[in-house]
């Protein structure tokens, strides 16, 4: 396995839907506001992407079993008011080298192209390293309408302050390339737990923007069982970072082999 | 040199063999256990897998003697009761990089599943950190009835605590695209040494599982061989850290050049 | 996107054009010079180069506005006396990886080489790590005739005291082997600030020997707005090492996804 | 520029050459002794090697001349007695990357392959991080033959305690797998300064391997002047260090850009 590469589920056919990254990221806030869509409004996955790229592991789940790294796409018709459908991503892991991050990234573009998409909504956390009291959701955007849009919706936008690593900022700058226009949403997190608070803002914000309604309050429950999920993610980047100090550090060989 | 590549030494027919990995790594635990399985049942060596993400070094052995970084494939035609053939991977390196490993993966499910492999076994060991009184064996599965068949030889699963990262993981996430299952089998150990106990564990199950029977009491013996081996490998493994921070860190040029 | 490209705006003919490099580096000084000298001579964007050896991020500008990494090209034709054009090359980022650099020099090399370029100016900041009083300019060449050249207009040569690292000086090294010859002007400079005396001090020469007239006061004023963009950068870079502590470090998850 | 490449500089027929392999490592043992033996017995240079893989800069000498980083092949002619060809490679740089480092070895023995060679001699120095009062030279050999040839000029073989690293080892393993046998010939060296008297050793004994004479009383000379010029590649190393700090650890940007 030398190049990333997408496994399709199922043929489907999307009219210009809506693109919703939520790969895991600071305090998990993009991934759990995603994971609750997916729940609460049924969306099927539809394909799979893997890379070597990614870290070179697997998870084990509660029962002992092992999944592959792995990002998995899914779609959402039309719902209700909103004539609208929707690919939403989500997955265990991100690209683990900056190159890799582009040949992610890149590949996901290409494969949203591919059915029409012409809007992006990235969604992550923003890390204050401190408790916040009641989580701002901050955004920034590819286009000045769609600024004035984030403005509207009580999102403050992330000006003079910075940019936007990782995924979350990427798909959006490799998407203008392809024509698309899109936005960021960060909710607000000290970013060093689980955050349903900030999912719940994001949420919020979300659901108005997109006109889609969805049970916010189930979303604390979700967060509740991802904590003990992601507490054995972390417990594998240490052991990664471990990993990669017997190259980098003074330590003996002591990688699971 | 820009390519992982496997060079036959022999060809060999098997059938439908099950595939054993045991690459070194946290207590050399797999690596013990794999060499005494090749020794006492007289496994062949067929095919090395030589890759430019192994360390760029090569090993000196106790006669002065250059040895390059390589992976070795071995050969066990079915044996006594078991009805089986056996393909049993040792190497004295594991790739490096992240890309690297999955790039040395990849080749390998490739080569494994060219023989019809439908089952992995990756031993390897879990670390600790502290010491062991009588070790555990830890496992993983690809799919329920493995993990319940696991269970029923006593192995402990490694439920909601974290990963398996590097060849032992990777082997069998890679595997699973190719349609393969499989478990991975962890002793428990320190990690801060070449742990016999740890592997006699392994062992134990590994046999039972597998129907097979060697000596475990020569086990000890090679133990100590291996012992020695290893110490230059962890020297290795330092001067390569060394001259990584070369890099990386504040110190002169100080590589064996 | 797996390669470095360049996205042409405009179709241009130039005659043996001057190429002029100054990607953001120590104190900026080079980028400050070639944005002063695009923005009062006028010089015109045709091209643009993406890179996936650039950070894996997006910038955001003071209207919450996203934009890409890219480097950008400008060319200027002919001016007053100097009979003269010119292809000027400023950014937002350098690559990432040594190998990244290689690759983006080299496109650059090549692009330029096809416009005809055989003479390169490369335009950056020599870091004292302590405050400077009255900057010097620094140079280094790549023939004795260049050397002789600096030499006469106040440049001192940078003698045995190190090399040049970075765009600056493999812009140089792979353009002589394209049978370009150049020069690159170091502003000497503290290093931890956006230093317009340092790249008053470059221009001020630059101009000279290019035979050029620009107002050197309004560089003071541009400097005062780059000094806010540029902070943002420090803090992306900041944020980005963060993230990359996280493989290498003792940190938790935290990048933004 | 995205391969490593060789540009020839002359067409040359050598008759079984012996190729020796010096490029700059710990206390530039090798260095000192290649670079001697090249004036000493006017070997001439035929081939250059380019690479991505090397550090992205230039050198600048003393007379402000910007040189690329590059390794370097001289031909000698059959000498006096000894009715032998030689190939000497020597440069400025070794490989960053453990890749890269293969990808360079890899082209090296490639290129030398095609020339016949069958024996290499890699040297190097062996650091003890510590004062040494009369340097030894260790030695490894790709065969018992060279090993016991090795033992019979009074060179202590490296037995384990280790392995050999970068381009001296690598270069050795790959050769071996295009039918070339090999030493490694390592003087004993504290590591931190540029050391004449491990040179010396080292050439003592080469010179009656290869039952050549040259004038080792000058080797101090020259050991003087390759002072000079190292400082400011361990100058730049560092350089190099610092820059890749920027990505990996909590500086601000500060690359001469």
């Amino acid at each position: 396995m030398n190049k990333t590469f997408i496994n399709n589920l199922e043929e489907v056919e999307l009219s210009e839907p809506i693109f919703i990254e939520a790969l895991p990221g600071i305090g998990h806030v993009g991934k759990l506001v995603a994971e609750h869509l997916i729940h609460e409004l049924g969306a099927v996955k539809f394909a799979e992407l893997y890379s070597p790229a990614f870290p070179p592991q697997v998870f084990v789940d509660e029962e002992g079993l092992i999944e592959p790294m792995k990002n998995e796409f899914y779609y959402l018709k039309s719902q209700g008011e909103a004539e609208q459908d929707y690919i939403i991503l989500v997955g265990n892991t991100q690209g683990l080298s900056p190159e890799g991050q582009y040949e992610i990234c890149g590949t996901i573009i290409d494969f949203v192209h591919n059915f029409g998409v012409k809007n992006i909504y990235t969604l992550g956390g923003l890390g204050t390293g401190q408790p916040v009291d009641k989580p701002k959701v901050f955004g920034a955007a590819t286009n000045i309408e769609l600024a004035e849009m984030l403005k509207g919706h009580d999102v403050t936008l992330r000006t003079a302050d910075g940019g936007i690593i990782g995924a979350s900022g990427l798909i959006l700058g490799l998407g203008m390339s392809k024509g698309m226009s899109g936005v960021c949403l960060m909710g607000e997190t000290p970013g060093y737990f689980i955050d349903a608070e900030a999912s719940k803002a994001v949420l919020t914000i979300l659901q108005k923007i997109l006109n889609v309604d969805v049970d916010i309050a189930k979303l604390e429950e979700r967060a509740e069982e991802t904590r003990k999920m992601i507490s054995k993610a972390q417990q594998m980047e240490r052991e990664m970072s471990d990993r990669m100090n017997i190259v980098q550090g003074e330590e003996d060989l002591r990688y699971i082999g």
